[in-house]
Protein backbone atom coordinates (compact mmCIF):
# COMPACT_ATOMS: atom_id res chain seq x y z
CA UNK A 1 0.00 0.00 0.00
CA UNK A 2 2.02 3.47 -1.25
CA UNK A 3 -0.14 5.58 1.89
CA UNK A 4 2.38 4.87 4.68
CA UNK A 5 2.35 7.32 7.77
CA UNK A 6 5.85 6.79 8.31
CA UNK A 7 6.79 7.66 4.31
CA UNK A 8 9.07 10.56 3.72
CA UNK A 9 7.24 12.22 0.78
CA UNK A 10 4.65 13.84 2.50
CA UNK A 11 1.83 15.92 0.12
CA UNK A 12 -0.95 18.22 0.94
CA UNK A 13 -4.76 17.53 0.71
CA UNK A 14 -8.22 18.97 1.62
CA UNK A 15 -9.90 17.90 4.42
CA UNK A 16 -13.16 18.88 3.15
CA UNK A 17 -14.31 19.87 -0.73
CA UNK A 18 -17.81 20.50 -2.45
CA UNK A 19 -19.18 17.65 -4.05
CA UNK A 20 -18.46 18.87 -7.71
CA UNK A 21 -14.54 18.80 -6.72
CA UNK A 22 -14.29 15.76 -5.67
CA UNK A 23 -12.16 13.37 -7.63
CA UNK A 24 -10.89 16.72 -9.41
CA UNK A 25 -8.63 18.26 -6.57
CA UNK A 26 -5.04 18.48 -8.27
CA UNK A 27 -3.24 16.27 -5.06
CA UNK A 28 -4.67 13.35 -6.93
CA UNK A 29 -2.26 13.83 -9.46
CA UNK A 30 0.65 13.73 -7.06
CA UNK A 31 -0.72 10.34 -5.82
CA UNK A 32 -1.14 9.02 -9.01
CA UNK A 33 2.11 9.70 -9.87
CA UNK A 34 3.28 7.89 -6.67
CA UNK A 35 1.09 5.08 -7.60
CA UNK A 36 2.83 5.20 -10.55
CA UNK A 37 6.48 4.59 -9.48
CA UNK A 38 5.30 2.56 -6.31
CA UNK A 39 6.48 5.27 -4.16
CA UNK A 40 4.89 5.29 -0.83
CA UNK A 41 3.56 8.74 0.39
CA UNK A 42 1.30 10.46 3.18
CA UNK A 43 -1.26 13.11 2.54
CA UNK A 44 -1.02 15.76 5.39
CA UNK A 45 -5.01 17.05 5.14
CA UNK A 46 -5.76 20.36 5.86
CA UNK A 47 -8.64 22.62 5.42
CA UNK A 48 -9.59 26.23 3.73
CA UNK A 49 -8.31 28.59 6.87
CA UNK A 50 -5.01 26.53 6.85
CA UNK A 51 -4.33 26.67 3.43
CA UNK A 52 -4.52 30.70 3.32
CA UNK A 53 -2.52 31.02 6.16
CA UNK A 54 0.68 32.31 6.74
CA UNK A 55 2.57 29.33 7.48
CA UNK A 56 1.08 27.20 4.76
CA UNK A 57 1.36 30.61 2.81
CA UNK A 58 5.03 30.25 2.92
CA UNK A 59 5.12 26.93 1.05
CA UNK A 60 2.09 27.68 -1.68
CA UNK A 61 1.78 31.27 -2.48
CA UNK A 62 -1.16 31.15 -3.55
CA UNK A 63 -3.09 28.94 -1.05
CA UNK A 64 -3.75 25.89 -3.17
CA UNK A 65 -3.11 22.19 -2.44
CA UNK A 66 -0.75 20.02 -3.15
CA UNK A 67 2.27 20.86 -1.77
CA UNK A 68 5.15 18.19 -1.63
CA UNK A 69 8.07 17.77 0.78
CA UNK A 70 10.58 14.66 0.77
CA UNK A 71 12.86 16.12 3.01
CA UNK A 72 15.47 17.42 0.59
CA UNK A 73 13.20 19.19 -1.47
CA UNK A 74 9.64 21.26 -0.64
CA UNK A 75 7.21 22.59 -3.69
CA UNK A 76 4.07 23.40 -4.80
CA UNK A 77 2.60 23.22 -8.26
CA UNK A 78 0.87 19.45 -9.25
CA UNK A 79 3.31 19.82 -12.38
CA UNK A 80 6.57 20.18 -10.93
CA UNK A 81 5.61 17.56 -8.11
CA UNK A 82 4.81 15.14 -10.78
CA UNK A 83 8.06 15.96 -12.36
CA UNK A 84 10.00 15.84 -8.56
CA UNK A 85 8.36 12.00 -8.43
CA UNK A 86 8.99 11.19 -11.92
CA UNK A 87 12.50 11.91 -11.18
CA UNK A 88 12.97 9.63 -8.10
CA UNK A 89 12.31 6.40 -9.52
CA UNK A 90 11.69 4.86 -12.71
CA UNK A 91 7.90 4.80 -14.39
CA UNK A 92 7.00 8.07 -15.84
CA UNK A 93 10.33 9.70 -17.24
CA UNK A 94 12.51 7.93 -20.13
CA UNK A 95 16.02 7.81 -18.75
CA UNK A 96 17.41 8.92 -22.10
CA UNK A 97 17.56 12.89 -22.60
CA UNK A 98 15.08 13.18 -25.68
CA UNK A 99 12.56 10.99 -24.28
CA UNK A 100 12.92 13.47 -20.92
CA UNK A 101 12.45 16.46 -22.82
CA UNK A 102 9.39 15.24 -24.36
CA UNK A 103 7.53 14.26 -20.66
CA UNK A 104 8.28 17.59 -19.54
CA UNK A 105 7.05 19.01 -23.07
CA UNK A 106 3.87 17.39 -22.51
CA UNK A 107 3.50 18.35 -19.18
CA UNK A 108 3.59 22.09 -19.60
CA UNK A 109 1.42 21.31 -22.98
CA UNK A 110 -0.99 19.98 -20.60
CA UNK A 111 -0.98 23.22 -18.11
CA UNK A 112 -0.43 26.07 -20.83
CA UNK A 113 -1.97 25.00 -23.81
CA UNK A 114 -4.54 22.81 -22.58
CA UNK A 115 -5.99 23.69 -18.82
CA UNK A 116 -6.49 27.42 -19.25
CA UNK A 117 -9.07 26.78 -22.03
CA UNK A 118 -10.46 23.98 -20.64
CA UNK A 119 -10.35 26.11 -16.96
CA UNK A 120 -12.61 28.96 -18.46
CA UNK A 121 -15.55 26.24 -19.46
CA UNK A 122 -15.80 25.84 -15.04
CA UNK A 123 -15.71 29.46 -15.06
CA UNK A 124 -18.60 29.79 -17.33
CA UNK A 125 -20.62 26.54 -15.98
CA UNK A 126 -19.52 27.11 -12.01
CA UNK A 127 -17.88 30.03 -10.43
CA UNK A 128 -19.23 32.63 -12.97
CA UNK A 129 -22.52 30.76 -14.01
CA UNK A 130 -24.73 33.57 -12.29
CA UNK A 131 -23.00 36.73 -14.24
CA UNK A 132 -24.93 37.78 -17.11
CA UNK A 133 -21.97 37.08 -19.60
CA UNK A 134 -21.75 33.59 -18.74
CA UNK A 135 -24.20 32.57 -21.17
CA UNK A 136 -23.20 34.35 -23.64
CA UNK A 137 -19.65 34.05 -23.87
CA UNK A 138 -19.96 29.95 -23.51
CA UNK A 139 -20.23 29.30 -26.64
CA UNK A 140 -16.28 31.11 -28.16
CA UNK A 141 -15.46 29.17 -24.45
CA UNK A 142 -16.39 25.79 -25.93
CA UNK A 143 -15.47 26.53 -29.76
CA UNK A 144 -11.65 27.28 -28.05
CA UNK A 145 -11.65 24.13 -26.24
CA UNK A 146 -12.79 22.26 -29.10
CA UNK A 147 -9.82 23.87 -31.19
CA UNK A 148 -7.21 22.55 -28.94
CA UNK A 149 -9.00 18.96 -28.80
CA UNK A 150 -8.94 19.29 -32.68
CA UNK A 151 -5.31 19.67 -32.80
CA UNK A 152 -4.10 17.15 -30.04
CA UNK A 153 -6.48 14.60 -31.52
CA UNK A 154 -4.37 15.01 -34.83
CA UNK A 155 -0.81 14.85 -32.29
CA UNK A 156 -2.32 11.90 -31.08
CA UNK A 157 -3.11 9.96 -33.70
CA UNK A 158 -3.82 6.67 -33.39
CA UNK A 159 -1.18 5.97 -30.36
CA UNK A 160 -1.58 4.19 -27.23
CA UNK A 161 0.10 7.31 -24.94
CA UNK A 162 1.83 11.09 -26.35
CA UNK A 163 5.16 9.86 -26.74
CA UNK A 164 6.14 6.14 -26.23
CA UNK A 165 5.15 4.62 -22.71
CA UNK A 166 3.14 6.18 -21.01
CA UNK A 167 4.68 9.38 -19.39
CA UNK A 168 4.23 12.18 -16.63
CA UNK A 169 3.16 14.14 -19.60
CA UNK A 170 0.54 11.59 -20.34
CA UNK A 171 -0.42 11.51 -16.72
CA UNK A 172 -0.71 15.11 -16.57
CA UNK A 173 -2.62 15.45 -19.71
CA UNK A 174 -5.24 13.33 -18.75
CA UNK A 175 -5.76 14.76 -15.37
CA UNK A 176 -6.52 17.81 -17.73
CA UNK A 177 -8.54 16.37 -19.99
CA UNK A 178 -11.26 14.45 -17.87
CA UNK A 179 -12.15 17.86 -16.29
CA UNK A 180 -14.13 17.84 -19.51
CA UNK A 181 -16.34 14.64 -18.57
CA UNK A 182 -19.02 16.37 -17.32
CA UNK A 183 -19.16 18.70 -21.06
CA UNK A 184 -19.69 15.89 -23.47
CA UNK A 185 -16.54 17.81 -25.69
CA UNK A 186 -13.99 14.58 -25.63
CA UNK A 187 -16.96 12.39 -27.22
CA UNK A 188 -16.29 14.41 -30.06
CA UNK A 189 -12.59 13.24 -30.56
CA UNK A 190 -12.89 9.15 -29.79
CA UNK A 191 -9.47 8.90 -29.67
CA UNK A 192 -8.91 11.41 -27.13
CA UNK A 193 -11.86 9.78 -25.12
CA UNK A 194 -10.14 6.55 -25.55
CA UNK A 195 -6.98 7.63 -24.19
CA UNK A 196 -8.66 9.67 -20.99
CA UNK A 197 -10.31 5.73 -20.33
CA UNK A 198 -6.84 4.25 -20.91
CA UNK A 199 -5.20 6.79 -18.07
CA UNK A 200 -8.16 6.18 -15.89
CA UNK A 201 -8.26 2.51 -16.47
CA UNK A 202 -4.46 2.23 -15.11
CA UNK A 203 -4.38 0.45 -11.69
CA UNK A 204 -2.21 2.98 -10.24
CA UNK A 205 -5.23 6.30 -10.78
CA UNK A 206 -7.42 3.46 -10.11
CA UNK A 207 -5.67 3.31 -6.33
CA UNK A 208 -5.02 7.06 -5.91
CA UNK A 209 -8.74 7.95 -7.45
CA UNK A 210 -10.08 5.25 -4.38
CA UNK A 211 -7.74 6.97 -1.67
CA UNK A 212 -8.65 10.48 -2.41
CA UNK A 213 -12.08 9.68 -2.89
CA UNK A 214 -12.14 7.73 0.76
CA UNK A 215 -10.90 11.34 2.54
CA UNK A 216 -14.49 12.68 2.11
CA UNK A 217 -16.36 9.73 2.82
CA UNK A 218 -17.43 10.67 6.58
CA UNK A 219 -16.88 14.30 5.51
CA UNK A 220 -20.63 14.94 4.03
CA UNK A 221 -21.82 16.80 1.32
CA UNK A 222 -22.89 20.43 3.17
CA UNK A 223 -20.86 22.45 2.21
CA UNK A 224 -19.29 23.68 6.22
CA UNK A 225 -18.48 27.44 4.83
CA UNK A 226 -18.88 29.48 1.57
CA UNK A 227 -16.75 29.10 -0.61
CA UNK A 228 -17.06 31.69 -3.95
CA UNK A 229 -14.18 29.44 -5.55
CA UNK A 230 -12.77 25.81 -4.70
CA UNK A 231 -8.84 26.63 -3.95
CA UNK A 232 -6.77 24.06 -5.61
CA UNK A 233 -9.58 23.30 -8.48
CA UNK A 234 -8.85 24.64 -11.70
CA UNK A 235 -9.93 27.98 -11.54
CA UNK B 1 26.76 37.44 -30.76
CA UNK B 2 24.62 34.23 -29.61
CA UNK B 3 22.82 34.47 -33.38
CA UNK B 4 24.43 32.14 -35.83
CA UNK B 5 23.61 30.72 -38.73
CA UNK B 6 26.06 27.72 -38.14
CA UNK B 7 24.85 27.18 -34.82
CA UNK B 8 23.37 23.69 -34.16
CA UNK B 9 20.55 25.37 -32.08
CA UNK B 10 17.33 26.49 -33.98
CA UNK B 11 14.19 27.83 -32.71
CA UNK B 12 10.77 29.02 -34.91
CA UNK B 13 9.71 32.34 -34.92
CA UNK B 14 7.50 34.77 -36.84
CA UNK B 15 8.63 36.90 -39.99
CA UNK B 16 5.59 38.85 -39.08
CA UNK B 17 3.17 39.78 -36.09
CA UNK B 18 1.01 42.79 -35.60
CA UNK B 19 2.20 45.43 -33.84
CA UNK B 20 0.99 44.77 -30.18
CA UNK B 21 2.64 41.65 -30.74
CA UNK B 22 6.09 42.73 -30.94
CA UNK B 23 8.00 42.55 -28.29
CA UNK B 24 5.98 39.39 -26.85
CA UNK B 25 5.70 36.37 -29.30
CA UNK B 26 6.90 33.03 -26.93
CA UNK B 27 10.42 32.95 -28.52
CA UNK B 28 11.84 35.85 -26.99
CA UNK B 29 11.58 33.19 -23.92
CA UNK B 30 13.78 30.90 -26.03
CA UNK B 31 16.39 34.29 -27.22
CA UNK B 32 16.43 34.99 -23.85
CA UNK B 33 17.63 31.83 -22.07
CA UNK B 34 20.10 31.03 -25.06
CA UNK B 35 21.77 34.46 -23.90
CA UNK B 36 21.35 33.79 -20.27
CA UNK B 37 23.67 31.07 -21.09
CA UNK B 38 25.49 32.07 -23.84
CA UNK B 39 24.72 29.41 -26.78
CA UNK B 40 24.69 30.44 -30.03
CA UNK B 41 21.22 30.37 -31.98
CA UNK B 42 19.38 30.97 -34.96
CA UNK B 43 15.99 31.77 -35.40
CA UNK B 44 13.62 29.96 -38.59
CA UNK B 45 11.24 32.44 -39.59
CA UNK B 46 8.10 31.18 -40.71
CA UNK B 47 4.61 32.99 -41.46
CA UNK B 48 1.27 32.26 -40.33
CA UNK B 49 0.45 30.12 -43.24
CA UNK B 50 3.44 27.54 -42.49
CA UNK B 51 3.22 27.17 -38.97
CA UNK B 52 -0.51 26.22 -39.73
CA UNK B 53 0.59 23.92 -42.27
CA UNK B 54 0.95 19.94 -41.80
CA UNK B 55 4.60 19.67 -41.92
CA UNK B 56 5.13 22.31 -39.09
CA UNK B 57 2.07 20.71 -36.54
CA UNK B 58 4.62 17.57 -36.60
CA UNK B 59 6.55 19.15 -34.29
CA UNK B 60 4.05 21.91 -33.00
CA UNK B 61 0.65 20.22 -32.76
CA UNK B 62 -1.26 24.00 -31.68
CA UNK B 63 -0.11 25.49 -34.64
CA UNK B 64 2.43 28.50 -32.72
CA UNK B 65 6.24 29.55 -32.30
CA UNK B 66 8.67 28.35 -30.66
CA UNK B 67 9.80 24.78 -31.70
CA UNK B 68 13.09 23.97 -30.82
CA UNK B 69 15.70 21.48 -32.06
CA UNK B 70 19.16 21.03 -31.64
CA UNK B 71 19.95 17.74 -32.76
CA UNK B 72 19.37 15.58 -30.65
CA UNK B 73 16.02 17.00 -28.94
CA UNK B 74 13.46 18.82 -31.11
CA UNK B 75 10.10 20.46 -28.50
CA UNK B 76 7.97 23.26 -28.40
CA UNK B 77 6.37 25.00 -25.54
CA UNK B 78 8.54 28.07 -23.87
CA UNK B 79 8.39 26.41 -20.84
CA UNK B 80 9.87 22.70 -21.53
CA UNK B 81 12.67 24.89 -24.19
CA UNK B 82 13.62 27.23 -21.30
CA UNK B 83 13.92 24.14 -18.95
CA UNK B 84 15.97 22.61 -21.90
CA UNK B 85 18.54 25.47 -22.74
CA UNK B 86 18.58 25.66 -18.89
CA UNK B 87 20.10 22.06 -18.86
CA UNK B 88 22.65 22.39 -21.74
CA UNK B 89 24.87 24.77 -19.62
CA UNK B 90 25.18 27.17 -16.43
CA UNK B 91 23.35 29.72 -15.73
CA UNK B 92 19.66 29.81 -15.38
CA UNK B 93 19.32 26.11 -13.30
CA UNK B 94 21.33 25.48 -9.47
CA UNK B 95 23.25 22.64 -9.59
CA UNK B 96 21.53 20.74 -6.57
CA UNK B 97 18.20 18.91 -6.66
CA UNK B 98 16.62 20.96 -4.27
CA UNK B 99 17.59 24.46 -6.68
CA UNK B 100 16.49 22.51 -9.72
CA UNK B 101 13.11 21.78 -8.72
CA UNK B 102 12.15 25.25 -6.92
CA UNK B 103 13.35 26.44 -10.69
CA UNK B 104 11.33 23.67 -12.34
CA UNK B 105 8.51 24.79 -9.99
CA UNK B 106 8.42 28.55 -10.79
CA UNK B 107 8.53 28.17 -14.94
CA UNK B 108 5.05 25.82 -13.83
CA UNK B 109 3.91 28.65 -11.40
CA UNK B 110 4.11 31.14 -13.74
CA UNK B 111 2.70 29.42 -16.80
CA UNK B 112 -0.41 27.70 -14.80
CA UNK B 113 -0.68 29.77 -11.78
CA UNK B 114 -0.25 33.50 -13.28
CA UNK B 115 -0.10 33.20 -17.06
CA UNK B 116 -3.88 32.20 -17.55
CA UNK B 117 -5.23 34.72 -15.66
CA UNK B 118 -3.24 37.15 -17.38
CA UNK B 119 -4.17 36.17 -20.73
CA UNK B 120 -7.70 36.40 -20.01
CA UNK B 121 -7.09 40.48 -20.10
CA UNK B 122 -5.94 39.96 -23.53
CA UNK B 123 -8.58 38.38 -24.30
CA UNK B 124 -10.82 40.71 -22.64
CA UNK B 125 -9.30 44.26 -24.02
CA UNK B 126 -7.94 42.44 -27.57
CA UNK B 127 -9.36 39.22 -29.05
CA UNK B 128 -13.08 39.90 -27.65
CA UNK B 129 -13.03 43.17 -27.41
CA UNK B 130 -15.76 43.78 -29.54
CA UNK B 131 -18.21 40.92 -27.71
CA UNK B 132 -21.11 42.03 -25.93
CA UNK B 133 -19.67 40.37 -22.77
CA UNK B 134 -16.10 42.13 -22.44
CA UNK B 135 -16.69 45.39 -20.66
CA UNK B 136 -18.77 43.45 -18.01
CA UNK B 137 -16.04 40.98 -17.60
CA UNK B 138 -13.48 43.22 -17.07
CA UNK B 139 -13.73 43.92 -13.39
CA UNK B 140 -13.52 40.22 -12.84
CA UNK B 141 -10.62 39.58 -14.91
CA UNK B 142 -8.86 42.27 -13.37
CA UNK B 143 -9.62 40.98 -9.55
CA UNK B 144 -8.44 37.71 -10.24
CA UNK B 145 -4.77 39.20 -11.65
CA UNK B 146 -4.88 41.35 -8.96
CA UNK B 147 -5.18 38.20 -6.51
CA UNK B 148 -2.63 36.78 -7.91
CA UNK B 149 -0.02 39.47 -8.17
CA UNK B 150 -0.80 40.14 -4.22
CA UNK B 151 0.15 36.49 -3.55
CA UNK B 152 3.18 36.76 -5.72
CA UNK B 153 4.21 40.07 -4.38
CA UNK B 154 4.42 38.11 -0.93
CA UNK B 155 6.11 35.42 -2.28
CA UNK B 156 8.46 37.43 -3.62
CA UNK B 157 8.79 39.97 -0.52
CA UNK B 158 11.85 41.92 -1.08
CA UNK B 159 14.29 39.13 -2.99
CA UNK B 160 15.84 40.48 -5.72
CA UNK B 161 14.50 36.80 -7.28
CA UNK B 162 12.12 34.03 -6.43
CA UNK B 163 14.53 31.74 -5.15
CA UNK B 164 18.10 32.62 -4.67
CA UNK B 165 20.21 33.86 -7.97
CA UNK B 166 18.45 34.51 -11.39
CA UNK B 167 16.90 31.29 -12.82
CA UNK B 168 14.86 30.12 -15.31
CA UNK B 169 11.85 30.31 -12.94
CA UNK B 170 12.33 33.81 -12.91
CA UNK B 171 12.91 34.20 -16.79
CA UNK B 172 9.62 33.06 -17.71
CA UNK B 173 7.90 34.33 -14.43
CA UNK B 174 9.44 37.81 -15.86
CA UNK B 175 8.28 37.13 -19.42
CA UNK B 176 4.54 36.66 -17.69
CA UNK B 177 4.51 39.55 -15.85
CA UNK B 178 5.87 42.32 -18.62
CA UNK B 179 2.41 41.56 -20.77
CA UNK B 180 0.83 43.52 -18.19
CA UNK B 181 2.97 46.57 -18.24
CA UNK B 182 0.19 48.29 -20.36
CA UNK B 183 -2.78 47.39 -17.83
CA UNK B 184 -1.05 49.49 -15.09
CA UNK B 185 -1.24 46.40 -12.98
CA UNK B 186 2.17 46.19 -11.91
CA UNK B 187 2.64 49.28 -10.72
CA UNK B 188 -0.01 48.59 -7.30
CA UNK B 189 2.76 46.01 -6.57
CA UNK B 190 6.27 48.14 -6.19
CA UNK B 191 8.15 44.74 -5.50
CA UNK B 192 7.04 43.06 -8.75
CA UNK B 193 7.40 46.13 -10.67
CA UNK B 194 10.89 46.37 -9.32
CA UNK B 195 11.29 42.33 -10.38
CA UNK B 196 10.13 43.00 -14.00
CA UNK B 197 12.14 45.93 -14.63
CA UNK B 198 15.79 43.95 -12.86
CA UNK B 199 14.61 41.98 -15.43
CA UNK B 200 14.08 43.33 -18.04
CA UNK B 201 17.29 45.02 -17.51
CA UNK B 202 19.83 42.04 -18.02
CA UNK B 203 21.86 42.34 -20.73
CA UNK B 204 21.01 39.22 -21.89
CA UNK B 205 17.07 40.42 -22.09
CA UNK B 206 17.94 43.26 -23.91
CA UNK B 207 20.18 41.22 -26.48
CA UNK B 208 17.38 38.90 -27.31
CA UNK B 209 14.76 41.34 -27.30
CA UNK B 210 16.93 43.69 -29.72
CA UNK B 211 17.24 40.72 -32.36
CA UNK B 212 13.34 39.66 -31.96
CA UNK B 213 12.41 43.38 -32.59
CA UNK B 214 15.09 43.67 -35.45
CA UNK B 215 12.93 40.60 -37.08
CA UNK B 216 10.19 43.20 -38.16
CA UNK B 217 12.56 46.58 -38.62
CA UNK B 218 11.78 46.13 -42.44
CA UNK B 219 8.31 44.38 -41.99
CA UNK B 220 5.95 47.30 -42.03
CA UNK B 221 2.83 47.86 -39.70
CA UNK B 222 0.40 46.83 -42.19
CA UNK B 223 -1.38 43.47 -41.70
CA UNK B 224 -0.60 41.10 -44.31
CA UNK B 225 -3.46 39.21 -43.55
CA UNK B 226 -6.44 39.06 -41.09
CA UNK B 227 -5.16 37.67 -37.48
CA UNK B 228 -8.02 36.75 -35.40
CA UNK B 229 -5.81 35.49 -32.58
CA UNK B 230 -2.34 35.72 -33.39
CA UNK B 231 -0.72 33.06 -33.04
CA UNK B 232 2.38 32.54 -29.99
CA UNK B 233 0.87 35.39 -28.32
CA UNK B 234 -1.14 34.14 -25.58
CA UNK B 235 -4.46 34.02 -26.00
Amino acid sequence: MPIDPDAKYEITGFKWVPDFARGFVRETRARWAFEEVGLSYKVRLIDFDEVKSQAQRHFQPFGQVPTYSDGDVEIFESGAIAIRIAEQRLGLMPLDMAGRAHAIQWVIAALNSVEPFVAQLSVVDLFEADKPWSAERRPSVVETIRSRLHDLSEALGDKQWLDGNFSVGDLIMVSVLRELHASGLLKEFPNLAAYVARGEARPAYQRAMADHLATFQDAGPTPPLSVSQPIGVPA
